[in-house]
């Protein structure tokens, strides 16, 4: 156990803050206090946000916060912004919520963006998920402010992920399609009492039929849920039904034996994923080594060197 | 220089065809003739074709084929179908292509399938084409039978990729969005003599557009081709617009400095392919000693490991 984790376990949010910018900044030493906090983790139930710009996935999320506050739980956010430079918290200081809870103990809210290092952004929001669960966090959400390729796989660290929409989306709905409904435990209609929010609801239900028949391994049934967050709505209708969806989706996936199954599934990916970014530095500096990957690539364009040695010297050597 | 090696590059297509399916299986040996012979490529032109099901891309294919061989050019075809349990070319054998070619000397066609190895079929694409392009054929079309993504990134050996699509097709043109329209350098609208031919033009041209705007980085104007590619017509309409609009886009990307330029980058993505795959290789012998993947990643859910701990045993240990 180190000082700085025991620290961290007795509740100290400044230095639980530190630890989090010391692990995005990849400063040696950070990972130790992580691998302390380790064992004290397992018992926060993580859940993702995830869905088209516009459909109030921040709204939504501060009705979830209020609502599992209503409940006695503690809450951590991690709020996912790759398209940003900053991170740390204060790029996202103007949202409502960050006023709304921000003298709340039981309420955590940090903001993460890639710092462009390798690995990146699932990595950070893994080990910032980490850092709170050891805390004693019992919700975590994740909440994503786009829909890239990156922010998609950020929701892999989720054990339930909601992704959310709006009615009269159109076209967008269709983008929906690709990798968004692929990851979706529980489906929300935002702002359902606008025009065309049943429209919206079959039209998901649709494309759901469409992923089952695909061949899609649909574990379980994905909800639909219609929701109107709302500020001025206080905890905004629909959401309880919402918490109640993800509830059902947890005791569904994440219990029993094949919920084992599944977490050791999980712990495997993330496992691989790790050893692949500590690989990756080492072939960066074998290849450094070599005058660099442009160097080597050179060579093999120009038929110098043929690729297969190459790469078998890099492998080699690292 | 390898016995082998020496054959092959002597035009011997039984043994070509034998060191195709040994490269397929990862005999060992093999690739040792395909480092010899590396340095007889560079010189054939490597033509992707993808696009959706049904768009008639075979006879597009068969049709471009009569194309160069009218001008004297040789032809290698690989047709890639992942969803195939079997390589070897017998799965295409009922092709038309196979019959009308089948005695031209000038043609050799190879079918390519997923045998579910690591790496996967990008990497058996790039060894196929490396032979072909080392045996002196001027073209080589690699054929994909869906768009799945392993098949787009199959396209990423191709020179020009060439996507294929039909009008009518409706919300699959939407379905076109999603990654294909991003490798594109030149589109088809095959089978033009249908209703909506124009109409397909224009949505094209506007989702182009789209991407233009969208900060998508176009190196290039990407040509619109409508063709009616059947057998019927011969070598069909429209097929000698395409091979100029491929000629154009060769002269466009692929000469001069930036020409080189983008040889280099390519050299570096397929070497960094490589490596990751003779490092898959090791990191799965080093958990294999561990017990395996399963083993140590249940040791994590169970929290009696550390994952970060346990990712840097792992890649110590390689």
């Amino acid at each position: 156990m180190t000082q700085r984790a025991q620290t961290i376990l007795a509740g100290d949010i400044r230095t639980a803050s530190r630890l989090m910018r010391d692990l995005d900044d990849r400063m040696p030493g950070a990972i130790d206090d992580l691998k302390a906090l380790y064992p004290h983790t397992g018992k926060g139930y993580i859940i993702g946000i995830t869905g088209n710009p516009g459909a109030g996935k921040s709204t939504l999320v501060d009705a979830l916060i209020s609502a599992y506050r209503g409940q006695g739980l503690r809450v951590g956010v991690v709020a996912v912004d790759p398209t940003s430079p900053f991170s740390g918290g204060a790029i996202l200081g103007d949202r409502i919520r960050m006023q709304r809870h921000a003298l709340d103990e039981g309420v955590f809210v940090r903001s993460l963006a890639t710092r462009g290092h390798l690995g990146g952004l699932s990595r950070s929001t893994f080990d910032v998920v980490c850092v709170l669960d050891a805390m004693g966090y019992d919700r975590i959400l994740i909440e994503t402010v786009g829909v890239g390729q990156d922010e998609i796989e950020v929701m892999r660290t989720a054990h339930t992920s909601v992704v959310v929409t709006v009615p009269g989306l159109g076209d967008d709905i269709q983008a929906l399609k690709a990798g968004l409904l692929e990851i979706a435990d529980v489906l929300v209609v935002n702002k359902s009492d606008r025009e065309g929010a049943d429209r919206a609801v079959r039209d998901l239900m649709h494309m759901l039929e469409l992923r089952h028949h695909g061949g899609g391994v649909a574990s379980h049934t994905v909800e639909i849920v219609k929701t109107v967050a709302s500020l001025a709505l206080r905890e905004g209708s629909g959401v309880p039904e919402l918490v109640t969806a993800i509830d059902r989706h947890r005791a569904e996936s994440w219990e029993g034996e094949a919920g084992r199954e599944r977490m050791r599934a999980r712990a495997a990916a993330h496992l691989a994923d790790l050893v692949k970014g500590l690989l990756s530095d080492r072939v960066e500096a074998a290849m450094a080594a070599r005058g660099g990957l442009g160097e080597i690539a050179a060579q093999v364009a120009d038929r110098r060197e043929d690729p297969y040695s190459a790469a078998e010297s890099i492998a080699a050597s690292i």
